[in-house]
């Protein structure tokens, strides 16, 4: 495969950043990859799973002479990266990151980037509940979406070299403007993590239903929720104190929904509920058609043993 | 394996019916089995598939003679099912459901059994978003919990057997109050899937993000809602309708909570948020340890081809 990016730098050697380093290994997209991590063990730990080829002690040697910058950090973090690693960045090259945000990350990020150098946001929509360097794996992105949203007046060739280059990796690529990327994702991700992690939160805090009850009775349903509640803390913390506002419209919009069925519950209104169950049904098989997901009962999730 | 009951007799032929008929013939723990279903194609459609030695026309033919009699029919079609049967019911015969409400399957069913034919209510956890005899198969229960719900003056032996049956399945089998057993299954079962069946409503719902947009980045979180949102509508609006008094306390906790969460949002208080999440966390490890899911990422779901 063609090398797009001569060196690549990774900042930040978690579960995208690892996946990122594995799938450039094995498509060779770049000739030389580096990473850094504010923790050495970490920094240590992803040069001896190979997929970085350098790390380095400080932050600013590692973009220095880089192609392209990966900004794969918590949102909060971004700032102050931006910050420090602007004025090494050279001419030319591309510096995007992997956030779950878009609108408050170029508002963050964009200001400390010189002129000369390309910033195109993006956020790969792949990911496992799993963290930390060894959880990255080449696939993650394989038929994934990965949606860029490039500012207004940013350099069309180095916005399409990295979508050649998320496409390289697996991904689908859409374009898309920073806030709408910021409403469809509290639908399809912000507002699910939160109202997971509520759920696991009150089935915990309940006196009358103990833990062991929850836990070994959670085949029902329960347990899909605490998958999704498994999530880094710090990386959804930062998602949702930065995308405040779709995330409160989204979250406004499913408890006035939620009334009106728990209304129906309370009324006897069995049609109601029928009505809606079967709509969110159709809503399943457009996504298994649409390929991201698979058929298979329960994710082919078999017993456990 | 011991034969435990010579005939059983099984009414409703669905993912659980199907599932246990699998697991009988593959362990041997009847000597026949009948099946019933209130259409024909179903009925003709077990028979093909093997799960049921005998099918027959009428409800009043299934159950004669049979030692055990298995209800796997919607909560909401039990009361009528036990009037039509319950005269017909051979002394000494045992009969149960695998509804996931207990308290009003009792109420509905026991006035119709006969002295001297022993009423076990039971609920097996276990299930696929899928349904119809198609559905089942033979491990659906292993290592899953069954919770029986026997009566104050139930026959001792009648309900020893059932768990010995019910563990010959796989499951693991524990003794409940049919009241705290509602109460359980709203917390791990029943608020869940309304909250998921609200969410997937509302991002169909949503004139500004296209179904589109929903579909093809479900990835991030909202796709796992979308599975339990599949589960068939009949069977969920019973539910809903037969355990209204916990399912509403339970969601009563819920949205206290979200609300709560939201403030935090709204307020900037990350550190709230982050303790939060940190504490749901350690929830999925004892789900986890307690060997009821997988830690394989992602449920051990690949990239979707």
């Amino acid at each position: 495969m063609t090398v797009l990016y001569d060196k690549v730098t990774l900042i930040g050697l978690g579960l995208i950043a690892s996946s990122m380093g594995h799938a450039m290994k094995k498509s060779g997209l770049a000739n030389t990859i580096v990473g850094f991590s504010q923790t050495k063990e970490t920094r240590d730990m992803s040069l001896s799973l190979g997929f970085v080829d350098e790390i380095t002690d400080t932050i600013e040697d590692a973009v220095s002479d880089s192609d392209l910058i990966v900004l794969s950090v918590p949102v909060g973090a971004m700032a102050a990266i931006a910050k420090i690693i602007g004025p090494k960045l050279k001419l030319g090259a591309t510096i995007t990151d992997v956030g779950s945000v878009k609108q408050s990350v170029i508002d963050m990020v964009a200001p400390h980037i010189p002129n000369g150098v390309h910033f195109v946001p993006g956020h790969p929509l792949a990911g496992t509940e799993q963290s930390g360097p060894t959880s990255g794996f080449p696939d993650l992105f394989k038929n994934r979406w990965c949606i860029l949203t490039p500012l207004k007046n940013c350099n069309k060739e180095a916005s399409a070299r990295l979508k050649q280059y998320w496409e390289a990796l697996g991904a689908n690529v859409e374009y898309m403007e920073a806030e709408h990327h910021d409403l469809v994702l509290a639908v399809t991700s912000h507002a699910p993590h939160l109202i997971a992690y509520t759920m696991v939160g009150v089935a915990d805090d309940l006196g009358r239903v103990t833990d062991k009850e929850v836990i070994n009775f959670s085949a029902a349903g329960f347990r899909d929720f605490t998958r999704i509640a498994a999530s880094d803390p710090t990386m959804w913390r930062d998602v949702f104190l930065n995308n405040r506002e779709a995330t409160l419209e989204i979250l406004g919009r499913f408890t006035e929904e939620l009334f009106d069925l728990q209304r129906a519950i309370r009324r006897g209104d069995g049609d109601q509920l029928f009505e809606y169950f079967n709509r969110t049904r159709a809503i399943r098989r457009s996504i298994i058609d649409a390929g991201q997901d698979t058929e298979a009962a329960n994710f082919g999730r078999g017993s456990v043993e």
